[in-house]
């Protein structure tokens, strides 16, 4: 096991009513930015009840946080901040809202461009609080501190080092009227986390490969069944819970990560607007195509057995069997696996290649995802 | 899945040297009231390491703390703590070490006698700031809030509920001199941690349940491996890492709880001295005879395929072999498990059964071990 630090000081508040407690939490007496998205939370409930919990309260409310956050909205969310001067922000929203909102907590008592802390950090003393409520169970950023931020006029999505929410709430009936693909773009967002801390050198912890496989087989079990009955608490508390445990440390203590999927997916989003929870499970795959059978061999054959339960066949066949579940796997949740299937063309493949080299990086556990070894994984993604 | 609130803000300093990082953690220029147990760290390398990280602190070293440590001690550091004016508590040492050190951090601020607030509780915000050096994998007290303290002149052993460290640093290098009892003790503790959250009403948590038995199956693998090669960092690593998520909290997010086994064995460690972790390895095979037939049914079917991988036989055959296996496991890490081979006899068993009736308590998740229930666990341990 190598030397860690691990620290994650958010407080879970979770339930059914739970939004109740924010009164508990958010200070009263200051001006409170309270960020959303596109408006869904004005259908499902969620804003009322957070209206009615923070009666009383000076709300300042930003609408309009867009998937895939974008600097040139937060900056607006910011200017609004300022003008009010807002003391702690409250993320009302899923993955993307809270996202924003990390950047948009540590730029209100920022002078300068928020785009400066996505490149450079920031200060932990002069950020404001943050709280979430979260609505879509995917992204884990209602319990750790990164951020993923993008830039509109140069495509780009990078990831920003925020801070972790002081609390979030998670109540899993506001699940209950997402849309189907939402749903599976955050089944496939956490399995795929998980794979990322999951998918490395075997032998590190064999209490976190355990944790890591923990979550796979929940997701792997409840999907179908959330398909069938989207109303069921029981099954979107174990879809929030593990969600939220997929990427929140407590899987990734003393092991190495990998993360090459995502690094390529984020660009597939950038370029072309595909979801990303939608582009790992196209991604996955084809990384595991082409690396499944190299240094992730050992690994793989563990994930085959005791995910996949496959012990027949020789070892090629049943890393092959276990890709292949895989990718049948996102299908069976309603995901498409394949880019021609997305009518993404070998121009997307040219421009992460090209851009790989720029920037001169190579990603995953091996530091070998470079240039060509991502035109390599997109071309097994065709 | 329940409702929960959970949030646990100890940092974890895990690894090889990690004592090293104290001086970054411990507070320059005030008095720290350093607290020890008998004094094994003066031979095992650990006192000589904290000495050297924090050469040139104002260290106030307290000597002495014992196995379930007691309250006519700890009054002496506390006196000790408050003579010198000490603003943070460092505990090095095991579990012990560190509960009784929970209880000091909390009584030096405080003017009244200590075991008020063991009684009482105290405020969260006179409370003085603790580190722990764990040198024992058991307890899990380095990353929990809880602390049990004794009363010599009564013979109790209450639960005290303290704050969480702010740090504790676990270097698997340390517990390389442990004698094997200690580690056997350690590993029946943690086993039976985790069974308190697991063995009850399943279905609760797809998620928790697999975390749970994550944790059982990784110490019933490592234990056989300990017992031959005791100075392997990687199997020890896993055991002091299995320890602490035993009892942190993360495998118990929005389930049941137990701890009758807990209740039981405590009232043995007051009557008798046994070890905490033996108790336990004598009163859950008990515990499971009485029960797992009832209302532990459901799960001890579970428990017996998941964790134990029986699948042949009748569902009480399967439920009997998963008990025999449970008992098994704790004399092949050298445990004793029936009350007779330890020399504890009838008079201990009516004195746990009047005790339990005096207070008028039922312990367990059904809230169905009071005094009667209590004795024919303990019959059932003869």
């Amino acid at each position: 096991m190598n030397n860690f630090k691990f620290k994650n000081p958010t407080e879970l508040i979770f339930g059914q009513g739970m939004i109740k407690e924010l009164p508990k939490r958010v200070p009263a007496g200051v001006p409170v930015l309270v960020t959303f998205g596109g408006g869904s939370v004005r259908h499902n409930g969620v804003y009322e009840a957070v209206k009615e919990a923070l009666s009383g309260y000076n709300m300042v409310e930003f609408w309009g946080i867009e998937s895939n956050p974008k600097i040139e909205t937060l900056r607006r969310a910011v200017a609004l901040g300022k003008e009010h001067n807002c003391q702690f922000v409250l993320a009302v929203g899923g993955g993307s809202v809270i996202d924003g909102s990390k950047l948009i907590a540590a730029a209100i008592p920022y002078d300068g461009d928020p785009w400066d802390l996505v490149l450079k950090g920031y200060s932990r003393d002069t950020i404001l609080p943050l709280g979430t409520v979260l609505t879509i169970p995917a992204t884990g950023s209602e319990m750790n501190s990164g951020a993923v931020i993008s830039r509109e006029e140069t495509k780009e999505k990078l990831v920003f080092r925020g801070n972790f929410p002081v609390f979030s709430v998670l109540d899993p009936e506001v699940t209950f009227s997402l849309p189907p693909y939402q749903i599976a773009c955050g089944l496939a967002d956490s399995f795929v986390h998980v794979m990322e801390q999951y998918m490395t050198t075997p032998g590190q912890s064999r209490l976190m490969d355990r944790w890591a496989e923990s979550v796979l087989l929940t997701i792997i079990e409840i999907a179908p069944l959330i398909r069938q009955k989207p109303h069921d608490y029981d099954l979107m508390a174990d879809f929030m819970l593990s969600a939220t445990m997929a990427l929140n440390g407590f899987i990734a203590l003393g092991v190495t990560q990998d993360w090459a999927t995502h690094m390529i997916g984020h660009e597939i989003t950038a370029l072309t607007g595909l979801t990303h929870g939608h582009t790992l499970a196209i991604i996955l795959p084809g990384t595991l195509r082409v690396q499944g059978h190299d240094h992730k061999r050992d690994k793989m054959l563990q994930y085959a057995e005791r995910v996949w339960h496959i012990t027949a066949g020789s070892e090629e066949e049943r890393i092959d069997e276990a890709i292949r579940r895989t990718e049948e796997f996102f299908r069976e949740i309603g995901l498409k696996t394949r880019l021609e299937e997305m009518h993404i063309g070998t121009n997307v493949t040219d421009e992460v290649e090209r851009r790989f080299v720029e920037r001169g990086v190579a990603y995953g556990e091996a530091l070998d995802v470079d240039g060509p070894m991502a035109r390599r994984i997109l071309e097994a993604c065709q």
